[in-house]
Parts: C-alpha cells; structure tokens; sequence
C-alpha cells in the first residue's frame, strides 16, 4: 500500500487477519501506518524510484491516497506490477474536471460545472447558472482544501488549475460504497449519511436514516455503475449530493474511505478487509450491517488535546464506544481518530459517541 | 506482552485502534505476532536478561502464555516493573496443584484430587473415588498435554511432578471471561460452551446455548470471586464442567483465551482490547453480545492443508465468516487461525463456521 496514514493503518489490522503481509511506502517513520507494522519501505509517492523499490515483491500494489502521478502510476504498470485501482480508473480520483466529464458522458448526474481559465469565466457561468457558485482544484483538494464559495464574480481565480460548478441547495450528503474484483464480482454496502462541518466529515449514520428505500437504491445503482464503467478495482466510496431534484454525485475516492469507518464495526465485512480482497481478486464479504444504527463521529484535534489523558475517562463516559487512534500528533482540526457507536436509535447512538469524543478532545476540562 | 503467539498478535490488533505501542517479547522472528509488529525484542521467556531488557520502558509487562518461572515474573516486580497479572496471582494459572489447594480453600468447586509421587498414590486414590481417574502434569500442560486418563493403577507414574484428580461425568464444557483491574472494577461476558476434541478446544458457542441463566449467573460469580481472591489483573478465563452436582472449576488461565475469540466481533469489546485496558487500569468496555449468537470454529492443520490455495474458496463459500489466520506454518493439528460467525441460530451459525474451516483445512478436496 503506498501511503501510511490511518487508512493503510487499518487496512494492516484487516491485512493480518487474513494472514497477508503489508508492506507500506511510508514517507516517514512516523506516519500513522508505519509505526505498527513491520514492512516499511520511506519514500515519497510521487518518487518512481522509491515506489519501483516498494512495489518490488508485491503481489499487488494499492493506495491510501490519490498523491501517485499518473505517469508513475504508468510506469509501474508498465514494468508489471499489478497496480490496483489501474492508472486508467485511478484518474477520475485524481482529477476532478475529467472526472465531471466522464461522468455527464455516461449520463451519471452531477452538478453543472464549467473549465474556467479566467475571472470572465466565472462571472458568466454565475449570470448563466446562478451565485453563489463553487470553484474546486481540479487535483489535490480535500478536506474543505480546494474549494472555494463565491457569491459574486472573484477579483482572482484561487489556482492555477481550477474548475467552476453549480453550489447545490442540497437536503443531505450521502455516500455509497461499493467493492469490485478484476474479474468483475462486486458488493455495495447501504448508502450512509454523512454531516459535514467546513468541508470536513464529521459524522456518519449508517445506513443513512433519512432517506427513502428507493434513493439508497439509487445510490448504489450509481455507485455500481461508476465502478463498472470507469473499471475501478477495490473500493469505491462515492459521495453524493441529494438535492431537490435527485442525486447528484460529488466526489469520488477509490480506496477505503471515511465515509466507510462504520463498517469496521457496523458490518459483517470491513471497507479495509474487502479492498483487501477485492484487490487481490479473492471473493468479496457480506456487507450486511449488524445494527439498525451505526453512528461513526471523526475525532478532530481540538485546541489542547492530549489523548494519553483523555482516553481512559473517555473509556469510562462510553464503555461501548469503539474507539480508533491514529497515532497521530494532535493539533487542532487534525484528525486524530474516530468513534464508532452501535445501537437501535440514531439520537441515542450519536449522543453517545459525541459524547466520547467530546471527552477525548478534552472539550469538557 | 510476553510471548509472541496468536494471543499477541490479535492483542496487537487491539492496541492499535487504543494508540497503544505494544513491545513483544519473541522467541523467533517468525512468531505469528512478530511478523505484523514492528517492537519486537528477541529472546526466551525463561531467560532474566532478555525478561529485563524486554521490559525497559515498558509501561506495564503481560502475557500471551504462562511460560515464565515465578522467580524470574518476582525479580522484575523487585525491580519496580509493572508485571500484570502479577507472580503471586499468575502462580495459579502455572501451578495447578496450588491452584486446586488454593480453590478449594477457598470453597469454589474443583474436582476432587490428591498429590501423588507413587503409583501407590494413584492406585489408592481410585480405589477410594473410583475409575478413571485422570492424571495430570502440575505445570506446563495444554491443549491435551500433560493429562492422562487410566482405568486401573497405572505401571508407572507419566511424569515427575503430576497429581490425580477423579473424572468428572460431564454434561457440557463451559467458559466464562471476566476482566479485573487493579484498582478493582470488572466486566464478565456471558458463559459459553466450549467442545473440545483430544482436549483441544474445537468450537465455542457464545453465549452458551443448554444452560440456564441461573447456571450462566452461578460461572460468572465463580469467575468473578476467582478474579477477586487470587487478585488477577487483566482477563481471566475459567473453564469450567458441568456436572450432575454443578459447576466445578477445570483450568485458569490470566490472559485473553482462545475461549474468548468469539467476542472479537461477538461483543461489543473485545478480550484483547480488554485486557490491555484491564492491565493499564483504565476503564472496561462493554461486554454485551451483539449477536443471539456467535460461534467460533477453531482452524487445526489438515494433512495438507494450503491456506494460500484455500482461503479464497473459503471466503467464497462463506461471505459472511470472519477469518482470523495467525500467521504459522500449517502442520497437522495445529492451530492455524479461527472461524467465527454471528447469527441468531446456533445450528446454523455452527453450520457455516464449520464449512468455512472444512473449506480452509482443504478437507473437501
């Protein structure tokens, strides 16, 4: 797995139940990753040689980000290393205004979007389609970075590389996630729902609690779809807008995601176990859930948190909360974690597990 | 932890979602737990100077195995090493003869028993409770090691240091786990029944599905009084016959037990993660099932048994399993890794574990 953060994190904790070895291209010792598992190789990702030194031995090779540039990506496969999600499918993760167009090729809806390579540019697409608009970085954005709200024409564009799409009045944000083996097999786990907070994922409901049977299935059909028709091979998380006139998808990830942590617990089968799996080609696991409610809340550094204190009260407030550490230094905003709470009422499971995480950031002292 | 096993290797697991550092104490680098974890410090669990050099740093010492002498566990607590569960409570978990002094002492039902040093002993022993009686080795046996069973005097004694005890006529074979800290809180899960085959522990059955909840409450408060009078910090498993005139205590054991792998995904916390929080006195989880009931189908090498070859079937035939592999080299009869499946039927559940391991034993080829 190239990358070490907290999603090659858990994807070790999967890796050793089934008896796998992962060997991490990590970019520091430090890194999340790479202080719990033994096979480490340091290197940056978008370094050909250090990822050709990693992938050496590897049956396969698969991501925890989208930071490989795409001709590396090339060269891997090229050189035959069997590069999963391929370099082909990979770059609708990577670069969002190709990925926006594909998608409306396909007829997949998404929001109006427009290239822009000037102010005038956005400035008509506004008189054209309405203020406020957004415009997005075309590679690098996450996490609130790499997208900018204007409600009138901007003196500056924000980046070089930019594009300009409709800002929709959206009644909730979604995710689906679905897995795909090369040979085609594929599984979707319940659509979720998933609160954002400055453009950071806080919180996620599975499955999502407000929504009709219909629109879930709606989701996973688009979800299904974009996985076959752009051959991506692992796990797909697509984020969707649900707005006054249907679905719209957002955002693409194709490796486990955020919006999938629920499943650790949630489900019979994890994202991390099944990208395992479905990288490697091996028979995907049953999504099923396990509780009528999964409630999974991010643990963002606050302003003086200091998990080695605050855990064990956190422990004590919520005794069935599944608590995840990153392994990561806090500071503020950075997420250090996340909490994972089963149970039968959506309030009551999202109270609980705020609650340990409120603890936990040392919110309460 | 000492000893680097399955044990250590799930524990490991365990200690990565709380952001713990887990240090093992390895006999060889390719111990099940020493491949997937990056601390590892090589040496005999019998040797003091590796005992010593291991346990720098290390906020609190525990196990995965009983296998280090008392004086070496006394030496490291003189020298101000946190050792969890300590010597003078894990001397009943290594020396069965004391603890069956020790238990009985203190009114907890054990089977009846003798020291013997002759075949005189066990001669007169049978003659005054009846044949069989069972034989066993006072330190070191398991999983059907270091017990024998006679019908009449035996010629000869099977080892230096064994004591007899009568065979009990059991009904079922029962465990419970409970977890103590230091400063005194605790958690049981609920009994379960264990199946053993040539005294290797096959299937468990959580909770334990033929006895009442009176008895189910009766083995939780012998394990809990256990935990409490011998002082043991960290999980402790009790096994337990059930016979015609009730429960009676068969093994301890002060550490996380294969008769626990079951609450991995069955109980809302885990056994690992609770004895890491039990030996660092922090809080304990919840240990409700999640499931009517989870059985664990125990994964022993077949006579040629490929798990590259057979995992991918197995996954394929059981979407539902939760496979754990321990990272060892198949030989027959070895403990290779564990099925567990959740369900609301105890046949049907029991049934698919079963086909799982069938599968990954190679046995239907």
């Amino acid at each position: 797995m190239v990358g070490a953060g907290q999603l090659a994190r858990m994807t070790h904790q999967a890796a050793v139940d089934l008896g796998m070895s992962l060997r991490l291209l990590a970019e520091s010792p430090t890194d999340g990753a790479a202080l719990v598992t033994p096979d480490v190789e340091l290197g940056a990702p978008d370094d050909l040689a250090a990822l050709t030194r990693f992938a050496k031995g590897c049956d396969v090779v698969t991501f925890d980000h989208e930071h490989v540039p795409t001709e590396h990506l090339r060269a891997l496969e090229d050189s035959d290393v069997a590069v999963r999600p391929g370099a082909d499918a990979l770059l609708f993760a990577q670069d969002k205004l190709a990925q926006r167009r594909r998608l409306q090729e396909l007829g997949i809806p998404v929001p109006v979007f427009a290239p822009v390579t000037s102010v005038a540019d956005v400035a008509r697409f506004g008189e054209e389609h309405g203020w406020p608009v957004v415009v997005k970085a075309v590679r690098g954005g996450y996490d609130g970075r790499g997208v900018w709200f204007y409600d009138e024409p901007p003196d500056s564009l924000p980046g070089p590389n930019v594009y300009v799409e409709a800002k929709v009045p959206l009644l909730h944000e979604l995710a689906v996630q679905v897995a795909r083996r090369p040979s085609g097999g594929t599984r979707a786990w319940p659509a979720v729902e998933t609160v954002q907070q400055d453009g950071i994922c806080v919180e996620v409901v599975a499955p999502a609690p407000r929504i009709s049977p219909a629109l879930s299935t709606d989701a996973e059909r688009i979800a299904l779809r974009v996985a076959s028709e752009l051959d991506v091979v692992g796990v797909l998380a697509v984020e969707l807008f649900e707005a006054p006139g249907g679905l719209l998808v957002n955002e693409l990830a194709m490796r486990p995601h955020n919006s999938g942590h629920w499943s650790i617990e949630g489900s019979v089968t994890s994202q991390f176990e099944q990208h395992l799996r479905a990288v490697l080609d091996w028979p995907l696991g049953d999504t099923s859930p396990l509780a009528p409610v999964t409630v999974m809340v991010n643990l963002l550094g606050g302003r003086d948190t200091d998990l080695t204190r605050t855990l064990p009260p956190a422990l004590e407030a919520v005794p069935e909360a599944h608590v995840h550490l990153y392994g990561k230094e806090p500071r503020p905003a950075r997420k250090l974690g996340h909490v994972t709470v089963l149970g039968d009422d959506v309030v009551e499971a999202r109270e609980r597990a705020r609650t340990a995480v409120r603890v936990l950031r040392g919110d309460d002292e």
